[in-house]
């Protein structure tokens, strides 16, 4: 017997006849003589329905009063599924955040997991029953419902299975588990049967989309083993757990992000503590800052060029702000270009293989794809390339790494130089 | 400086922009120096929308299950009219039934408020704050959700205005206040400025449908002033008070109602208790009894005839229970007829007029209306007449009653033989 924490997305619970396969795949488990608690999404295009009659009332709806009226998408997936559930002849209940109670903080519309009252689900489940959880929302001390950001149900799920110290999280989505790259791009890409916590976290911040970055944070630091499938079948998933035990591929996945754009400051003059500044003013309005690349001033000059990446969705808010920088600081001028692509590689193995990133910079130019900027961490290279060669570097990337190719049989890792 | 509970029915907060009224016009009283509550119900349709839905998942949805997925019509409701209210530049904050909190005993779909917690809502209005709160909801001792019933949120309304010691409550909904007789079937219909609690309640029961029946109990129990209005005009409704200081006009209003069957068994055995079985059975399964008329048994017989009413909606349910008992008890034969109506005149006055009844009779028989049933309570007279007479039945009451005149100035009431 084990105790699964079941995860169903917006497609999954999206219409009567979904809930209803959710609910018998749900009965299915717990006959099969597993615990089962399920953690439930608002139907696929209800949060976006509700969060538009919001816009709709008014341009700056309080985030207070978006959480609450967001968080009826959920609430009534939960009462659907454990009516459908019981229908089937189970035992169900729905739990709100507030009734479970997740206590979150009180940062409206992103707020943080700080405990579970698991009590009311441990009874639940003793006495047979499968709780059906809104996911997404919880209740801040002062008892205001609260919402943990888009995708946060993930983490509810993880968050559950961490308190009630499940055997499994199972994530059901509508794809069926984790691809080495994305399989609408690159014809090739071959599900991941086991990835790492550190390269499934790496994949999610560089825009793979199957799981939200929180909560694989959440899974791998309760060492929540997590189950990425599809509801739609029965094949087995990707399975996301930590690296002990996992032969370390050199490259486990290709990600691409469009999302991003490019501020060329050019000519800025090099005085300390200059370029900091502007990246504290933005960082000041909640606007991230991605790649950064300082050119080193050449000889007999006293300026440098900086390039960053910014979220597109800010480029036109901070456009003021950075332009009333460059003129105070006497920057030369500054350019931008939202035509750019990050396109990256990440795998375990890159920490005792040298020369992946220049394998991976060969690849890009013989393909005739320039790199106009670059950053790595210990386990991923990431380049900005013209959008419009995307799709071709993910492909060449993909097969020039081998990843269309079936793993091969477990071998011990070797350094190479 | 007066505190006013507003209560916005499903049509005045239809649309955002039907709530951008109710928001401009709760912030207009605040400005104009009151303390303002508002309680919101769900948008028109969104309650039934939702429990279409749960009647698609299930022919016997769970009640618990249930009132957590209606509950979220009213949350809707309130995050929209606070974000707007918030937009025009007030301070506003919705509150759930559990956030309030507004508990009630455990009968979901139909659940009794027990006690409001009115704490956070003083602190609200204290801090110069607009609450919206999310009507027809509340929350057991376990923290499960709770509803309560169709037109709920008059009672919350009621309810909230008695526990903050408001001034008024106000119930907006989409006619201009409560009149005589229903005006789509009697031109001649006028609203009535002022009306005593049990004369409403007697409105309420008959078939008038602008408040629910349990919030006008409570306003009387606990003396709320309730104005019945419209939110589409600036108009004065209808105020329901204590009678001190009302005129006891003989007669007040005419009621109908369609929603009615007639039941009749004839030739039942004249033995002791044998009737009042029937109706235990009838109540052991929810179906509420209202006429009942037991011809006294004739000279030289031992068999009396038996007729009642029952909800048309539970005549199909209720048959086989009813013929069972009646082949058991050697009742000759049960008729059914489903073509009746009631008819009713409601007011104080007749406590000290005597031939009001008569008068009544007089009027339907003049019209050639044939009376099937009778009823009558201190202050209402009902008759059971064929359906098809209805809407003549009621114009002839209430022009024959006088009530499509004006009223006369204040006089003090006189006995009369």
């Amino acid at each position: 017997m084990a105790r699964l924490v079941q995860k169903y997305g917006g497609t999954s619970v999206g219409s009567l006849e979904r809930m209803r396969a959710v609910a018998e795949r749900a009965l299915r488990a717990q006959r099969e003589g597993h615990e089962v608690i399920v953690v439930v999404s608002a139907m696929s295009g209800e949060t976006n329905r509700l969060l538009a009659l919001a816009r709709q009332a008014t341009p700056t709806p309080s985030e207070r009063e978006l959480d609450v009226l967001a968080a009826t998408g959920e609430q009534v997936s939960a009462a659907l599924v454990a009516m459908l559930i019981q229908e089937l002849g189970g035992d169900a209940e729905s739990l709100l955040g507030h009734q479970l109670a997740i206590h979150t903080d009180a940062a409206f519309t992103k707020a943080r997991i700080r405990s579970i009252d698991s009590g009311r689900l441990e009874g639940g489940l003793r006495a047979g029953k499968i709780t059906v959880v809104a996911g997404f929302q919880g209740v801040d001390d002062a008892g205001n419902i609260t919402t943990l950001g888009r995708g946060g149900s993930d983490t509810t799920a993880v968050a559950l299975a961490a308190a009630t110290g499940a055997d499994v999280c199972e994530i059901y989505t509508d794809v069926t588990g984790v691809f080495t790259t994305d399989p609408n791009v690159c014809a090739s890409a071959r599900k991941i049967e086991r990835i790492s916590y550190e390269e499934m976290l790496e994949l999610a911040s560089l825009g793979a989309k199957v799981l939200q970055i929180r909560s694989v944070e959440l899974a791998m630091k309760y060492a929540v083993p997590v189950h990425v499938r599809s509801s739609f079948s029965e094949e087995e998933g990707t399975m996301v757990v930590s690296e002990e035990g996992l032969e370390a591929v050199v490259v486990s996945g290709v990600a691409y992000d469009k999302a991003e754009a490019k501020v060329q400051l050019i000519e800025v003059p090099d005085r300390p503590g200059l370029v900091a500044e502007i990246f504290g003013r933005l960082a000041a309005r909640n606007v991230s800052v991605d790649m950064i690349i300082q050119s080193s001033s050449r000889d007999g000059h006293t300026a440098t060029d900086v390039t960053f990446t910014i979220p597109k969705n800010d480029l036109t808010g901070s456009r003021p702000l950075i332009e009333a920088w460059a003129r105070e600081q006497g920057v030369r001028s500054v350019e931008y270009d939202e035509d750019i692509a990050k396109v990256s590689i990440v795998g375990l193995g890159m920490r005792c293989h040298a020369g992946v990133a220049a394998k991976m910079f060969g690849i890009l130019a013989s393909e005739g794809i320039n790199i106009q900027a670059i950053s790595t961490s210990e386990i991923k290279v990431s380049c900005i390339i013209a959008a419009k060669y995307t799709e071709l570097a993910v492909r060449a990337l993909h097969d020039g790494f081998g990843l269309h190719l079936p793993p091969e049989p477990a071998a011990p890792p070797k350094a190479s130089a």
